[in-house]
């Protein structure tokens, strides 16, 4: 998934990623709940039709964002009372208000809100996070059946609006409810990752699963581990989400340990740090050795930026802090990981995913990456 | 003219700027001769393949950036030595050296080497900066006839990088000459003006011709009246470009008054800074009236950005500080002007421009302009 946080992918057009071939967008309800607003959004008829993205959309349920905001919050069973980033103001968070934002947001598959801890915390208070969070998804059941049970969200109230002709509004509303994903946690002990899928799996018909808890500080080999673990215990047909993940080789790693989806601001936040992805590493366009480079960031890439524009131009715009720097190095790190997942799935139906993968770390991991 | 002073006419990519129906994109030799250096450019295949645009291409001399550097710089008969406003190096533009940086750069037209004053600037002030720059392009003439019977540019050094399939690499290089536009100077002063254009237009076979040292500070009143003195002394077949204009109700006063060409930073710098134009004044769409606004910038716009997205969801951009924002402006604001300078020649073919722009005018002015 491309990472929309605040209902726009970073300095990317929805027709870039059509163009692209991305299939899915993330946004945050915690950011999207402060700014503008789920209620406007709602009323903008839902957070497709307000960004101009007719395919699929996840809101995550802002856990991990509340819970990191420290010192500005406070945790209880109830939920997450806490001070908004922009203006301090208050705000409270539970399973009943998460649902209803996300519902009001109006994305194909909504996130649990759940207690995110850090990566390498004890095995007493990851039991208290991953407990507190199935806890949290039966109330965030409930919350949802009763939602629905009311009917349909409240009407919109200003998208009277006749669409243009020739616009692509009204957006057709999602035909199915929105699924909810539960959200395991657990950190990186085994036993408590296998009790919450157990349980997790064992009290609902789940369209899906997000791993959470992962890449928020732990090792890498912690990650794999716990991965590991998790692929054994969900069912073999239905989606697994790793949040908040990740870079190129995570992504095959995840793959590899039977992930399906992933999300993460890699791609657009190192596009604008300068940064791109390519088959031997990555690559650092600000780099003097570009400055006269008339080959494209990645030879063996066919997006927009890389069929029309030299490493020596964009290297330019970088120097110059020109904008469509940031929207070429975006746009082709988006490019690289859709395409790598599309290499992924071409080598499982293959059969021949073993090979793939480990040529594809190999040749990655070959050059040492220059910082970004 | 669409500006790209960097060779990135900005937060744009080329792409859009064909979708708008753009026509011609100017650059910089300034900016370009300081970053990236138009050697760079030159060894890259010249402006147009370095920045991927296959459309026609004009770059100014510089002139008006050299004589803004107040206290940088040092003028002479011989031309200007100046500190670069990037890192205080020092730098000498000629009328030579200013056509050698044209020449590699390598746009389409290209603008003499002037000498620009004030707007305001008294009478003997202003004649020998006209003088001066009639002297000046009788130095860039010979320049150019040396550079050229010099044979092409040097070989392009970095360019034997094989195109990828289905790129636009290479372009084709122009086949024509590189067309050189004189600036008509001469300040506010109307027997200056007359006398500049009688010069000029008497000493060369000019492809066309450049209306400078307007826009500088002088009263609207005074530019639309030196536009109609020199309207009558240009011959009525060479295309007049107004230099850094303008405003929308610019270019109809401008059109009104023979001119045919603009350049102006306006609906880029605007846009970034949540400006757009529409048919009646100017809109800023960061103020709080457009939070729950479901229309389209412009009802009467079909631009990509109106066509897609509300007031209320390009607001919120705005105010989140998110670039996609920029963007959408900037493409709205570049297609307005376009569709303006469209719909003022099909007036003029059909007879009815005087009628067609008075009405304009008038819609345009009843709203007060909300400053942006």
């Amino acid at each position: 998934m491309a990472v929309g946080t605040l209902a726009t992918v970073k300095s990317l057009d929805p027709e870039d990623l059509r163009t692209i071939g991305a299939q899915m967008i993330l946004a945050n309800a915690y950011h999207l709940h402060l700014r503008p607003g789920d209620e406007l959004v709602r009323d903008f008829g839902g957070v497709h039709r307000f960004m101009g993205w007719d395919g699929p959309m996840l809101t995550d349920s802002g856990g991990f964002q509340v819970f990191s905001l420290e010192g500005l919050r406070t945790v209880s069973e109830d939920g997450v009372e806490f001070r908004s980033h922009i203006d301090g103001s208050k705000h409270v968070f539970t399973p009943e208000t998460v649902m209803q934002i996300e519902r009001n947001l109006g994305a194909d598959v909504i996130m649990q809100f759940d207690h995110v801890i850090p990566g390498q915390s004890e095995i007493g208070a990851s039991r208290e996070a991953s407990e507190r969070s199935i806890r949290w998804l039966a109330r965030c059941v409930t919350a949802l059946e009763k939602l629905r049970a009311g009917g349909p969200p409240p009407k919109n109230t200003i998208l009277d609006f006749p669409p243009l002709p020739g616009t692509i509004f009204p957006l057709p509303a999602p035909s199915h409810p929105q699924a909810l994903f539960p959200i395991l946690q657990g950190g990186i002990h085994e036993s408590l990752r296998v009790e919450a899928a157990r349980t997790i799996r064992d009290v609902g018909d789940w369209r899906g699963f997000g791993i959470g808890g992962l890449s928020v500080g732990e090792a890498k080999p912690d990650m794999y581990r716990i991965l590991d673990v998790v692929d054994a215990e969900l069912p073999r047909d239905r989606p697994r989400y790793l949040m908040g993940v990740g870079f190129p080789e995570d992504l095959v790693e995840g793959v590899k340990r039977g992930v399906d989806l992933f999300d993460c601001v890699a791609p657009t936040r190192m596009g604008r740090n300068g940064a791109a992805f390519t088959r031997d590493g990555r690559l650092n366009i600000k780099r003097a050795e570009f400055r006269t480079d008339p080959r494209p960031l990645d030879e063996a890439c066919d997006c927009s930026a890389c069929r029309r524009f030299s490493r020596g131009y964009i290297r330019h715009l970088f120097v110059s802090d020109e904008i469509l720097g940031h929207r070429l190095l975006s746009l082709h790190n988006v490019h690289f990981l859709v395409r790598l997942m599309r290499d992924a799935r071409a080598a499982i139906r293959a059969g021949t995913f073993d090979a793939w993968s480990r040529d594809w770390l190999a040749r990655y991991h070959t050059r040492p990456v220059p910082s970004a």
